[in-house]
């Protein structure tokens, strides 16, 4: 079950075209595409007539025309031409889900759409901003979508499964603090005064032997957003008290979308502020992630598989705090929405 | 579900030989071969002992040796032999199905096999009037069957579909009447004094510029057959009014054979009265054909995909008449056949 | 369901090593390695905190940790170490399934290990008796684990599925005695007086036109325990009568162990007592008897598929006795282990 009414990410800006491109979110398939004048339309892939997918068809200006007969429909979903006749039913409509173009990322509301109000669109404004530069990709998911979510918001796992790049030793043991507002869960660690990662290293070009403090404060966002301020300054230099010009500064960026119940689609980017004059940093930036998140994805699998062998117990600990409050706020809002929503929207 | 009481292809006449040949049909598995004087026959193929396929044994004059056990069964599916002991228990048999050769196809009766009536077997002459010449083939459909036999009762999706062979842009609007005989289903089109479609400019030899009158009339027969009579003929040439002297006529036979809810075998011919002198028209016509029901077999996967997403709320066009009928018909066959039908039967 | 207070094989001797080994067992994922003094250990392969297989992770020292946060776990399945925190909770413990190495296989008990005892585990001494040479290896099996016993237990398939290698013709028709003792089943065949098998001419080196004495003598243990005695002596030489000298002698030693419903895992072995200064001999027993099986395990295949097409009626023939009481045995033992289990282990 997942919360519907809530922007995704359904695509990045540019896998959206004048091709359509097909992608189930949320068990439903959607065609994802741009009208004329490059405004983003997702419209439901399922033509209302006899299912097939719209994506496979061809745009004519600013309507779909369905491969299979050929009616055509409006960027608001409603068919505007039945070729075989001149009446077009009233019913015969696919869905249309609000759509908008922010941050690189193209946002859809998967619920309903009386209540997408722009306004609620996850803030990722660091693709946006001349201060930062960014790189970013996505990945699939072979998992739930919330086994991601947890992982991102118990990063103890860094010095086992990401030794080489990201973890260091201190890591496990360092104190962190989870605060809530309202449904938002922040978990905030500081490591004072040790050796930095390599991945920090190479970022904030530390010297060897010199140790930073190095921060990670996360930020999870319903349904299934999570931000890390991330970064190491020279140990001692007061980035803790709130100057890092010392340092190196990255912002994790994460937005997770069920594709199914076992599996999702992962976009993401890292926003840096340092060099940004220089186009390769974006690319190392990438790489560094992309190989780190591969492990990650190699994790949730193996995960998902032990899970589908049959329920075992499970212990939790300390360090989960974050993603228990995460499951149980996730779990509410999705109870919530299934209350007060109309059958045909709970249904669907 | 499916009807049973029905005859269905189950093979290309080449395809069964001395050797046997496994093929699910209808949820069950059926060895086909021919008996040493030719005559095809087509067991249950799964051993009334351990249920190891009959098809991976070998043949023994006209008996059936099992791979595991050696057991032998007779073309009436009986057990024969027994290695192991001079008892041959009553009950050691497999089911026996009722097979005719015909046309070029291997008939099978799935059902009770008191019914199964060689003269019930659907007309499919044109493969072996010489008048007529043909080009076939099968394809596997993954796919429901119901979903292909839409597809051939409403050609208004030549256009969308197959628009470099088969379609024109008349074809949405063109006229068309929907008759009823019993179970069987007449749709009547003629596209009158329009430019031929390039598949009947190219078989019908027709100069740049000439405009035809089309006619496709359409006629499904229960459980799944569609036999189109199509062509096309110099326009105001008198087609309509029965003289055909002055163009090509073609008939495109489907038979259609569910192998489980969600796949099918799919066997169809092209047949054609011109040029009966020159081979190389059937090869041809096959390859014509098969490039355009191709395209048909990516579109049913392609639903068949969505449909298995979940349900959807779908519309009905006016050109749905005749495979709304259809499927009507199938349902109401189905459903009397399970009530009449012994359990045993029924069961199975 | 499966009997789960058995010894069961779980790998070869020399698959477990000190890096660690996943494995599904009886729907369980098991993690076998062994200590840094070489004994072997078999853990549950699913971390009780997040369930990530531990096999993905390290051996530090005797104890595992976890790939993805670090706990670590001895080898009774107790978690030793939580990176993130001082204390260990009391019910952070992963499986550990009591494991014995013996005659170069590592046994392992699935069900409750208070009642695991070593005493219980089935003699398979000839691959450690200095008498014997052996030549073995493992299959993994597409089909439900009751069907390889089946196979065992009736061996008048051999003129069938190995006419090349184990079968003769008068295999069908030979007399054979079943006879129990507790759960345990005896089948006993002598094929007198006629050519020998293929694979005994060669390991017999019995001269062209010499008929032998056969003897194959098949004794079943629960769970799923099939061993074979089996050989050949120059016909009236006295083998029936106990003088096996003039002839060779194998023991076909086989461990099924389920790993799902649909699926098992396969150990065998094939010991002899001749030629045992001659290295190659071994290595041509394997050849030989894997052979054989690979064509055993094709058919087991193909009866699991056409079971999984539904039920369908079943004749036993007479020498279905032995492994007719074979699955009364195993239903017998399953329904009481759950009638006595405690909830917990039933539910496991």
């Amino acid at each position: 079950m997942f919360i519907r009414n809530a922007w995704y990410v359904g695509a990045w800006d540019h896998e959206v075209g004048r091709v359509m491109r097909r992608r189930i979110l949320l068990g439903e398939p959607v065609a994802f595409f741009r009208r004329e004048d490059g405004v983003p339309v997702a419209l439901e892939d399922r033509c209302c007539h006899r299912q097939a997918p719209l994506s496979l068809g061809k745009l004519v200006g600013n309507t779909v025309e369905c491969p299979y007969h050929g009616l055509q429909f409006d960027a608001t979903g409603a068919c505007v031409k039945v070729p075989s006749q001149d009446r077009v039913p009233a019913s015969a409509r696919v869905k249309s889900y609000p759509v908008v173009e922010r941050n690189h990322w193209i946002w859809i509301w998967m619920g309903d759409p009386a209540k997408a109000d722009p306004a609620l669109i996850e803030d990722f404004h660091w693709m946006d901003d001349p201060h930062w530069g960014f790189g970013g990709s996505s990945l699939h998911v072979d998992a739930n979508y919330l086994l991601l979510v947890e992982n991102l918001l118990d990063t103890t796992h860094l010095p086992f499964l990401h030794p080489e790049s990201l973890g260091t030793g201190a890591f496990a043991r360092s104190e962190f603090e989870v605060t809530r507002e309202g449904d938002r869960i922040k978990v905030t660690r500081w490591l004072m005064d040790q050796p930095p990662a390599p991945f920090h290293q190479r970022m904030g070009d530390f010297a060897d032997g010199v140790n930073v403090d190095r921060w990670q404060i996360a930020q999870f966002a319903p349904p299934s957003f999570v931000k890390l301020d991330v970064g190491s300054a020279i140990a001692g230099t007061g980035a803790r008290q709130g100057d890092r010009s010392k340092g190196m500064n990255m912002f994790n960026l994460n937005a997770i979308t069920p594709e199914t119940e076992k599996t999702a689609h992962y976009f993401w980017a890292q926003a840096y502020n340092f060099k940004l004059d220089q186009r390769w940093i974006s690319d190392l930036v990438r790489q560094q992630v992309n190989a780190a998140f591969l492990q990650d994805m190699t994790m949730l699998t193996a995960q998902q598989q032990n899970m589908d062998l049959g329920p075992s117990p499970v212990v939790n600990l300390g360090q989960d705090k974050a993603w228990v409050a995460m499951r149980q706020i996730v779990a509410r809002l999705v109870a919530e929405e299934q209350q007060t929503a109309p059958r045909s929207v709970a249904a669907a």
